[in-house]
Parts: structure tokens; C-alpha cells; sequence
């Protein structure tokens, strides 16, 4: 026996793939297993994965086809005789799982070896972005400003006929403009810079006072749109997030008054970013600062209404992951990588929601990318 | 107590995920909790996704907030105690999960409530599709035919060096084309049918040989290209299916022979589909088109190469889900969606795939969307 305990992740959850993503360079649209000990990474997948596998993952990784830890076709089609053998072939002794882990095969294998569920979360170093990681976010938060970009751009752009509609296009061909118009220039710009974009938010008026309810329909002037994009890379599996509230024409002040307590807000969640500060305090001071602007959070018939969400999460391979800006007692490092986005709700009036997605670093934080922000689009 | 057992489904893994988009027409980005038992659906989400639920989910769908239930903020945190407070709100005496439901709930909720894993597939009724879903499917499927006539012209259209790379674009811009070119056409294309695509294939040559490599590069005259495309509806969840493979300028007689065998080996599956049928007979009869033709299956240098895969599986909510068409002994039932889909690689000649969604009718089967079967582009 070389090794005590090993940790065993199935593909097949979000968390579970992106888990061994990131420990091992290895990602499959099928499910297969993973096992990771204190010297080595295994990895167990279909013949017709095999050389991919050895060509992505990452040098110590030992990959193993169902065939190659002895088992035949059938007893590899449960994913708890793949665990007992590989356990064998790595020669250790007991197993531990991420509390996801599917209670089926956990009671199948209970019986045979000893596996416990792991207390601690399964890859903490997640939380902490490495030089390369950071690179790679970039470009997907870059490929989101793109986008943000060409998306405010048609809105500013579009006329206003007489009941409030915008329109867009040259006079002859003119056509209204709706959530799904802006949404597929969004998704095509992110295409151009290699992302994926999926259930990005263009929502308007009320529909924009449901945090995500994507929008669809008709757009007008003097209603604030919130855009919300997050794309992955296709290239790297790394996500982007930015969020960005405009108008198209003038605003009515109330709604004006909205805007610039968001962004108030933010700007007071950014001030409170550093390393070693509870990520609390940093929730709390964008809580505080729609407190004093006497925005209310509450419910109203039903609804509720205010600044009903925390102010952040982490991004990563995961679009949310660690740490969470809100209020679960999380600590800032430097490397974090995590959105600051606080808004405000209120049905009849509109939502607005600032987003940014920025770096702990060692004297505060900086932009991931940096993108306008700019409510009247005149 | 007015009911007995009850099934509870975790948001949160696709399964579950697509299960209960199926059974209650409810879907979100984050975790929330699903109960079924014989009288209702009841839904627990947070106060922010409240009104969205209740407009999105079917009629006779009870939905909750955690404070609803009884819960304070802290309590709600754990799935544990929502499911504990629902099962009393619902009144029921037995739940039962999913066996890929999180081991780290079950366990801490086995010592509480009476809690089984169910033996049966959770929704055994998704196999066979109404009326509704399938035009819902034939949609996304033509989403995929006209990106694949997109690719198809463009690759067509290509102009090729002495070095047998294609080239595209006018004189004095001509460009190298890409596997990256080409997927990019195919997403642009599917948005503007409504449709997200991810992970398209576009692989030319050996990269052809390994079915989960999405392609990468420049593309030649003469090779085999696979373009795979798999679109699901922004608007409805559900997913379309479709491979081709083309070959730009004349392929060498080696080659051809490789895609007129998997032509016939289609042929001969499709023949084999009729309502009744077990689905392992369509896969053989694939299977012996290929061994007629000596086309071996079998592993060279630790490579396998032939028919490497199953024949099909089905589509719906899920781009994978029941029936397979492979070894699993399922029988075809009227109105399952699968496709068929075989395939030959050989590294050194290359891939070749056709595939087709098909619904399977009383007579037989129909296509849920044709498309042109063409492999040399001259």
C-alpha cells in the first residue's frame, strides 16, 4: 500500500467537472472518474477517450481505460466496480467524496471499502488564481466588455417612434428593438472572440426588476435595460461576468436617483475590497450605502423588493464558485477573483445592477477588464 | 397525512435539473428543491426567483420561499432542513431521491425523515415525447440543418493551395479556413435561430479519428471533415442532433469506400427502427454492415478504431437520455426521438460519421428534420 486515503470525483455534477478540470487539465462530455492521491492523478475514461485524455491532462497524470484496471464491458458499466478496481490499482486504502457525490454508488460501495464523505470543500486552492489563471479570465471578461460594448452601442443607436419603442436599422428597413435582437449581437460578438454565451439578461422596465428573468420583447426609451453577460471560453473553460445598466433617452430622476445609488454602492463595496477583510464587510458597505440613500430592502405584496441579492462571487471555471461576497463569513486573499454587484428593484420603477468582475491584489483590487459605465444613452 | 411517499429532486446536477424543467416547466441557475407526490408539484426557490416560478411553472405547481415553509434565513442555507420543512408543509410520510442525488444530504437526512433511494428511472415518461415536444425538437433540429448547409457551402466554396489548404474569401483577403472558422459560421447561424451551440466538432483528417476531439486548425482538400452539431433552443431547453461528414475536392477511393460504408451501415440501422423493436437490434444491424464491408473493430497500438461507439441515444431536454441504442436491451417505443449514428476511424485514413434524429413512428420512423448527404464537395 503506498497511500492511505485517496479522493475520488465523478464527473458528471458542474462542481465535480470542473474540479478535475482544474486538477487534472481533463474535461469529457461523458462521465468518468477521477482519483486523486497525495503522489498521483488517475483518471479512468472510455477507450474513445483515452488518447485525448493523455494528450490534455496534465504529466503525472496515469490514465486507465475500464479495460486496463481488469474489468470487462458489462462490470464497467457501474461506476462503483471502476472505483473498487481503480482503488486496487493505486494501492491505497480508504477514499473520501464530496458531500454531491451520488448516494447510489456511496451505498453501493460502503459495503466494500472504506469511504467517507470529505468535510472540508473538495479543491479550496480554487479560490486562489494563479498568474496564468488570471490571464485567462482576462480574456474572458475582455470578451464580455466586447460585447457590452456592441450592445450599448445598438441601443444609443436606436430612434424612438411616438409610443417609446426603439427602432433600429436604416429608415426603409427599419425594425423595432427587442431583448432577443440585442442578445443575439451579444452572442455573436462573444463568438468572434472564442466564448460561449448562455442566458445572458437583456431585460427591461419590470422585466429587469426580476434578477433573472432574461428579458424578452419589445425595448423603450426611458426604461433602464440591464445587460448581463457572462461568457466561457471555448478555448480555456474560464468565465467572465459584467453587468451594466442603461437608458436609451433621458431617465425620469427617480430613475436616475436608482442608478447613481447602484453605483454608489459599488463603488463603496470596492473601497472595502482588500486582502484579509471579510468578505462581509464588503456586502455590508454596499448594504449600508443604499441604507443611507433610504432605499429599502423588504417585501411588498408578495415580492421582494431592494438590494435582493448578495454583492458577489467568486469566477472561475465555475461562473459562481469561492469565495461568495454576501454573508458567509469568507476572508479576501490576494488572487481572488470575484464580481462586485450590488442593484437595486423595485417593480414600477426598474432595476439597475453594476457589475464588475476584479482581482484581490496586494494594495486592494483592480479590473479585471475595465468597461464604461454609463446610464443616458443620448 | 393525505399522502404517502414523495419525490424529492435536487436542482442542481443536469439530471435532476432537466427532470424538473420536465415535470414542473420550471428552470433556474441556482440549486432549488423539487417535490412530486401524487397530487402536486411543489417548488421551494428563493424569494428572488418567487415570481418567476410561479409565471413559469405548470398550473398545480405549489411554490415556496424557505421563509414560507418556516424557515429562517440561517436554516435555509441547509437543503436538508427545506426538504424536512416541505415534507411537513406537504405532509407526506416517505420521500424518495434519485440515486444521484448528494450523499451529504441523504446522510444527514436518514437519521430524521423516512428517505429511499427510488429503483426506477425518475422519469421513465420522458422517453416518449408528445406531440408538442417534438415539434419543440423538430425546431432545434432545423436549427441544425441550416448551420450544416452553412458549413457545408463554405467549406464547398473554398479555393485550395498547392499545400492542399483551403482557402476562403475574396482575392486579395483570402484566408487559411479553420475548424475555428467553420464552428464559428455554425454558432453565428444557430443564434440566429434561437439556438446555443457548444462544443460543435469540426475535425478534419485524424483529428476525426477521436469522436470527442472538437477539431482545431487548418482544414485540407481531400480529407475527411465530421462537422457534429448540436443546438439547444434558448426558448425551449430542448436539443437538436446532426452529423455530417465532407470532404472538399475529391477524396482518395480509400476513403470514399469508408463513407459509403457508414451510408449503409445508416441504411441498414434505420431499416432496423420500428416501434417494438429492442434498440440493441438497430445498433447490430449497424454493426454487421460494417463486419460485411470488413471493416474491423478492434485496438491497434492501444488506439481502438472501427465502430467505436454506440449507435444512438435519445434527445429531448437532455442532449444524452433514453433510449440508448447500443447494448442496453431498451425496446423503441412510438414517439422516442434518438438519433443513428454510426461511425468508422482509422487513424492514418480518418473519421467518418452520418447522423440523423429520428422519430419513431407505427410505420416505422421519419426524420425530424432531412438533410443533404453529400460527402465529396467539388
Amino acid at each position: 500500500m503506498n497511500e492511505l486515503t485517496g479522493l475520488v470525483l465523478l464527473a458528471g455534477s458542474s462542481q465535480s467537472d470542473t474540479s478535475i478540470h482544474y486538477l487534472s487539465g481533463f474535461t469529457a462530455p461523458d462521465p468518468f472518474l477521477f482519483l486523486r492521491t497525495n503522489s498521483a492523478n488517475y483518471l479512468v475514461v472510455s477507450a474513445m477517450e483515452k488518447g485525448r485524455a493523455e494528450k490534455q491532462s496534465r504529466p503525472g497524470t496515469k490514465v486507465f481505460t475500464p479495460a486496463e484496471i481488469g474489468l470487462t464491458r458489462k462490470q464497467s458499466g457501474k461506476m462503483g466496480n471502476q472505483i473498487i478496481a481503480l482503488i486496487e490499482k493505486a494501492k491505497i486504502r480508504r477514499i473520501q467524496v464530496p458531500p454531491d457525490f451520488p448516494v447510489g454508488i456511496f451505498r453501493a460501495l460502503e459495503k466494500k471499502v472504506n469511504i467517507s464523505i470529505a468535510g472540508k470543500p473538495v479543491c479550496p486552492e480554487r479560490k486562489v488564481k494563479t498568474k496564468e489563471e488570471i490571464s485567462k479570465l482576462r480574456q474572458s471578461q475582455q470578451s464580455a466588455v466586447a460585447a457590452m460594448n456592441a450592445a450599448t452601442a445598438l441601443i444609443g443607436s436606436a430612434g424612438i417612434d411616438r409610443q417609446n419603442r426603439l427602432l433600429v436599422g436604416p429608415v426603409p428597413d427599419r425594425v423595432f428593438l427587442t431583448s432577443e435582437n440585442v442578445r443575439q449581437l451579444i452572442h455573436k460578438t462573444l463568438i468572434d472572440h472564442d466564448c460561449a454565451g448562455i442566458e445572458t439578461i437583456v431585460a427591461g422596465g419590470d422585466q429587469a426588476t426580476d434578477p433573472h428573468e432574461r428579458g424578452h420583447g419589445q425595448l423603450y426609451a426611458g426604461q433602464a435595460i440591464i445587460i448581463d453577460i457572462f461568457p466561457r471560453s471555448e478555448k480555456t473553460g474560464y468565465w467572465g461576468d459584467l453587468t451594466r445598466t442603461v437608458c436609451r433617452g433621458r431617465a425620469a430622476p427617480d430613475l436616475k436617483k436608482l442608478y447613481k445609488a447602484v453605483k454608489a454602492a459599488q463603488a463603496a463595496a470596492l473601497r472595502a475590497v482588500k486582502p484579509g477583510v471579510c468578505a462581509d464587510e464588503v456586502h455590508l458597505a454596499a448594504k449600508k450605502a443604499f441604507e443611507q440613500r433610504g432605499y429599502e430592502t423588504k417585501e411588498t405584496d408578495g415580492r421582494h423588493v431592494g438590494f435582493i441579492h448578495g454583492t458577489g462571487h467568486g469566477v472561475g471555471l465555475d461562473i459562481h464558485e469561492l469565495p461568495r461576497v454576501g454573508t458567509s463569513g469568507e476572508t479576501l486573499e490576494i488572487g481572488n477573483v470575484i464580481t462586485i454587484e450590488p442593484g437595486l428593484y423595485y417593480p414600477g420603477l426598474g432595476g439597475v445592477r453594476i457589475e464588475d468582475t476584479i482581482v484581490v491584489t496586494e494594495k486592494g483590487w483592480r479590473y479585471l477588464a475595465p468597461c464604461p459605465k454609463k446610464f443616458e444613452l443620448l
